[in-house]
């Protein structure tokens, strides 16, 4: 690639994954709203978001520049779960995932000029058992409010609590890398 | 717990690992070989070695501490893969290991006194394929010599080339965390 990919988001998780593959990209964040029609099917709406960040970051580019932009939801029991809005809320979301299975749903676009890819990346997520006590030391440690799901899996509760995954690690941090450097190469 | 577990690894991953489990933990590292006998079932090898680690460590202590020691290997189509011996093994290794499924076994020795809970972790890693090119790369800028089977997950090559996994991720780094903290908790 000879321009530098532009990342529209601000996650310095997503940045550090573009780091470790060795990709060369500059951010530039977009103020677009994480709102999406309701009836939307569940695997599309982090799709529609990730459009939408792509496109108002786009608007201010040449358009023969690449933009790199993801959504990341939570979906249990066909429910998306967003970011939680204040604590109780967070308790309550880490109360639904204990003991259960979730997915995990990335949905990326990468725009140039009238050409898109976009894709959703989905890994299943499996949690221990946690007690009240162990989401409240969480919650009010490590306050994960812009998390989708209320956690990050590098963090003490997915270190401690995660029993195991099955798909992409990296998708449930943020960006399924793997295939976005081979969606990349084809563009 | 009231005193520290003793953490028989000088591996800064497993370090790292417990840091993020805030398991309270100081590190002895042991001169234990990483040898077993010929003919023990591929299951039991990093058992076996971590086992030698735990009692190389044991001695030095006061029985009443709980010494955590840990051995991963790499298992391909039933064959045991170690740390690469030179440049030329390492881009051996990759080449078995591109386009496959491969196993990563760590084998856990929790000793206390009399007292021993050990046990085996498998997760399923499954690479992209990767070129001839991509791999002696990687083995020359990141010089995999340390790593059961030449790569470590959260390099270039396991950043861009894992399509997946199913288990525990932190098993990969090379210690099973979720599971070692449950079994400290029942000792």
């Amino acid at each position: 690639m000879k321009e530098r990919i532009v990342l529209a988001s601000g996650s310095p998780r997503r940045r550090q994954l573009l780091e470790w593959a060795e990709v060369d990209f500059e951010v530039i964040v977009s103020d677009a709203p994480e709102t999406y029609p309701s009836g939307l099917p569940v695997g599309l709406v982090p799709i529609h978001v990730a459009r939408n960040k792509a496109l108002a970051v786009k608007k201010q580019l040449s358009p023969d520049r690449i933009v790199l932009a993801a959504d990341t939801v939570v979906v249990l029991d066909g429910d998306i779960i967003g970011k939680p809005v204040d604590r109780e809320d967070a308790i309550g979301i880490l109360s639904r995932l204990a003991g259960h299975q979730h997915e995990v749903v990335t949905g990326v676009v990468l725009s140039q000029g009238q050409k898109e890819i976009a894709f959703a990346e989905s890994t299943e997520v499996y949690f221990h058992e946690l007690t009240r006590e162990q989401i409240e030391n969480y919650v009010d440690k490590y306050r994960p409010y812009d998390k989708a799901g209320a956690y990050a899996i590098q963090e003490w509760i997915g270190v401690v609590g995660i029993r195991g995954i099955e798909g992409d690690f990296y998708n449930v941090m943020g960006l399924p890398v793997s295939r976005v450097v081979q969606e990349l190469e084809k563009m």
